[in-house]
């Protein structure tokens, strides 16, 4: 039975520490953090011990590890946990930059373990089902993508000023659903954007954005995203086919509607990613469980996270310089 | 060119004159109504002359007459219209009672003209939708029926006092829609129902309703009827096959979402029945030229109003008795 | 912490058994089945023990019964365990037939124990939803309630057999969310319904049925039942009220919209009960673990299931005997 | 009352044809085209004459002209029928280039006559109810615009080589709700696309496109267009302000809903402009009719209609030349 190291012990550690309690195999063995609280906290709540990264690569019954830990630890994490022959699933992005995530890629390589990164969208049961139709050819093949991405509201100013910028930090997941959906790779973008918030501002960031990618076979992708989003977290793809059109609408928490005197009415949509995605999240756990035991490969790869990440890097050049660029592929 | 008589210059007499004045191939005679002042004012709009109803029949360019007049009247008109040998529309009902129903049926008979009852409903682009798709087997035979029939606010009083009770009044076209859908008599009713305004309690009839039909086939229809539903006027079917289920939704004035902090909200249904019914006029016009062509047969008959009208006096005695009710058929 | 006994190994107490063991602060004791494998098993899955029915009921450790047994054996492990002071959740219905449902009323109010009936609706999330907005008065005082419940398909002819007809068997769910909806008794009723399976037929059963309900405060409720929805599991709820309609829609797997040439398209309704009710079997045992805990009061109560079962009764006579009946409340 | 000159007998000239003859207080006097069979058929129909356009300039009784003829003709028409006086109604776009639209704008000014252009989506119910709501506050000030415009199929070879290509042809209407809905001037834009027919390939056209425009106040707006849907005529409005979203949706036909084995479907949208457009054609009518009576202003104005077509021409270079362009206002 694969016993598991959780590096992160945050919000989103304590997600995969509850999908790796209840995913069948598993065992959650360590819980590490700078917070030694926090991880003694969240080991507690489900039988596992806390302790430091060294203890936890060291030991032998540690069969993978799932990188929660913040952004600027992943790569080193990654490498470090390949050397040690561990299996890793890690947390979207790789790294902070391009030149982290090649290299630990590097280590990947060598070491020849599996390696999956947390882009959990493509485990969203609306996702997935709209995806597994347009590869069963239900609409033909695609041609226009359409994805809506926004936040419910922004994130404090502090966030804003570490997050690498709205396209490394919110659009890289949908720049790996576009390349996902398309099955193809892009060859140029354009993005631009807006910035109507005082904090987007001071971070210099901007907190509205579009952006327009090609692939090499003349497929289209617009992206349009939103850091304040009124009415909730709004996640919609469209996808253009050459039969028709497959369309995934949000999800609500209920299947009320009111008819009143001026409205009919349904509800919000979920209000951010942690009610949305959370069967996302514990299916992606159990993909990882099924990596492990030899049945599929890692994917989304380590590769796929990096190219993500080129095209968050490109995305942002883009926009600095107001210019269409081309992938370097 | 079939020229028409038309009685009646009342809000539903004004439809009919501008259904006509659009149908190719129709002309608008005369217009006859109690209140001159209406009929003239009616007739001059659409280049026709008021007249009475005696110059209206005698005119042996009148072809057909279509009768808008008030209900009391109706059972009168329809027998004089067939003796002076003149093709019929007559909104529904056919008579306040069945005895007046029945005998200008002879009438009709008697003379051989089409006679045609302005059940409009089967003429809505969506009801008549619904109608093609399941006649055409695609949710295979029908079992159960599901009618919903609300309108906005309730009438006035001095309405409500000579409207001849909720069954009568409103229900009478359910009953017709009922045995038009399931193409299949009725064996049997049940109506009960609720008064909760004051207004229906001083005309002592209902204001809400419930009516259980059972046809010769085993086939169940349910109607369910408010003389008030504060969101509009509530118009539905629906109906469940042996292979699936077919329902016709309310029409809306637009498209528009709004998607707010609290609610995603749409339009209320069209207001009331000139709205939602306005192409149904139309096409029920378009159907007496064609009867009028010899293209078709009419329908819904004079017969198809009579039914209608028995089974809304059953269901009257139904519900003052308390008990269910064969029909005599 | 509150040990549990679980009486009943088959497709439900599968369901419960899981649910009690997620339950923060429960522990699965026994499991109790006459098929011992299937007790040892289930048992087993959970850690928990199998034994038999005293044994359970003597182990003073164990504070509360899950009863998920055969229908014709939950009077008497009601009564068994009321008078071994265990606290009591039992799955609908609470009996065969009235007179035992009483009986063991008896023992449970002389045990003073709460006692929790199985009517799982309650606690979905949608139909939970529109309960607290027209208890907050969103619509005004609710005047009708249309129920639409409509199974995928037929059981097969032994079940049907046994079953106690449609109305206990199935509708005994509906005649307790017409009461919860209402907040008011039923006077009177009338069911009718039609045969139009071989098997129930056979039976001597109706596999689609309507019953419409009359309250004390003159509010209607209409339910209308198929055993055969050839797209799924249809469960519906609307209440008009006198300030606008609640309306309580099926829930379905993904929110995947496909536009083809000829039909722009859904998801069909989650398959069956399981499905539809994953989330509210695991919110009523939460709730009877806040009952447990003092913290709210047993509800719905033996109480509403004995007078769900005399709503079941009265309707099935009414189809018997083709007539309305009052209630001898 | 205003007599009318129609230019054009082509299917959009018998449309306005038909709203002219069916407006309060317009009477359509003559008809004119190349085509003289044609002109004389639709004259015939609503009781007009056909002629020549000296005539029918010439002519003291004609106040107002509706320009439907063929592209190339619209300025030299525009520009001759304000030398007459005459108020004018010209179908989009203005001219076939932005200079001939500027001289025909010249004598427009001269003139001091009103020129309406047909952008018919403004008056569209749905669109313009968005419109109405989107500038009474609903949602706050803009901040993303979102337009899907796809044909249901594309045009014939002969038609693509002359259409000026998609942006002049097809988006040019998108181009103006763009404007027309942020009430904002276009700073830059960006447009790209892809060609996946064999005739968009013949006429050196693409039959794919993406815009992504920006305006002064920052507001960003992106046109996504295909010329083949294949589930019929897709027009969709999105948009996202700082309170909220508005969205508005297609139309269809009828508001059936099936509910089948697999599926859960309802109606495609109108299959092309002619029927979506129904309305919004009658209504430009008649607000061309308010123009004349001295009740409105002329708008959309020829001023919209050269902006639209500059920024069709730019969105022309920004693709052949693969990079943002800035407009030169």
């Amino acid at each position: 039975m694969p016993e598991i190291a959780l590096f992160g012990a945050g919000r989103i550690g304590r997600i995969h520490a509850g999908n790796i309690a209840a995913q069948p195999g598993f065992r959650l063995r360590y819980v590490v953090d700078v917070n030694a609280a926090a991880a003694g906290e969240l080991a507690a709540l489900h039988g596992a011990s806390s302790t430091d990264v060294e203890q936890a690569l060291a030991d032998p019954a540690v069969t993978a590890v799932v990188i929660a830990a913040s952004t600027d630890t992943h790569a080193d994490l990654i490498a470090r946990a390949a050397r040690a022959g561990k299996a890793i699933f890690c947390e979207k992005p790789v790294a902070t930059d391009l030149d982290g995530a090649q290299s630990c890629a590097v280590a990947v390589a060598a070491a020849g373990v599996p390696c999956m990164i947390g882009f959990q969208r493509r485990f969203d049961p609306t996702f997935a089902a709209l995806k597994r139709r347009l590869d069963a050819g239900e609409i033909g093949a695609p041609e226009v993508v359409v994805l809506t991405s926004r936040d419910p509201g922004p994130p404090p100013l502090d966030y804003l000023k570490q997050s690498g910028g709205v396209f490394k930090d919110m659009l890289i997941h949908d720049f790996d659903v576009c390349r996902w959906l398309l099955a193809d790779e892009i060859v140029d973008l354009y993005a631009t954007g807006a910035c109507l918030s005082a904090n987007a501002k001071l971070a210099g960031d901007l907190d509205t954005a579009a952006v327009t990618l090609r692939s090499r076979q003349g497929r289209l992708c617009t992206i349009n995203t939103s850091r304040h989003a009124a009415y909730g977290y709004d996640q919609r793809i469209e996808v253009l086919g050459a039969a028709g059109m497959l369309q995934a609408g949000n999800h609500r928490p209920t299947e009320v509607t009111a008819s009143l005197a001026d409205t009919v009415s349904t509800d919000v949509p979920e209000p951010f990613f942690l009610e949305r995605y959370r069967r996302a999240y514990a299916e992606e756990m159990a993909y990882f469980a099924a990596i492990l035991a030899g049945k599929t490969v890692a994917a989304p790869s380590l590769s796929d996270g990096i190219k993500a990440l080129e095209l968050a890097e490109l995305a942002t050049r883009s926009w600095r310089e107001g210019r269409a660029l081309s992938c370097s592929v």
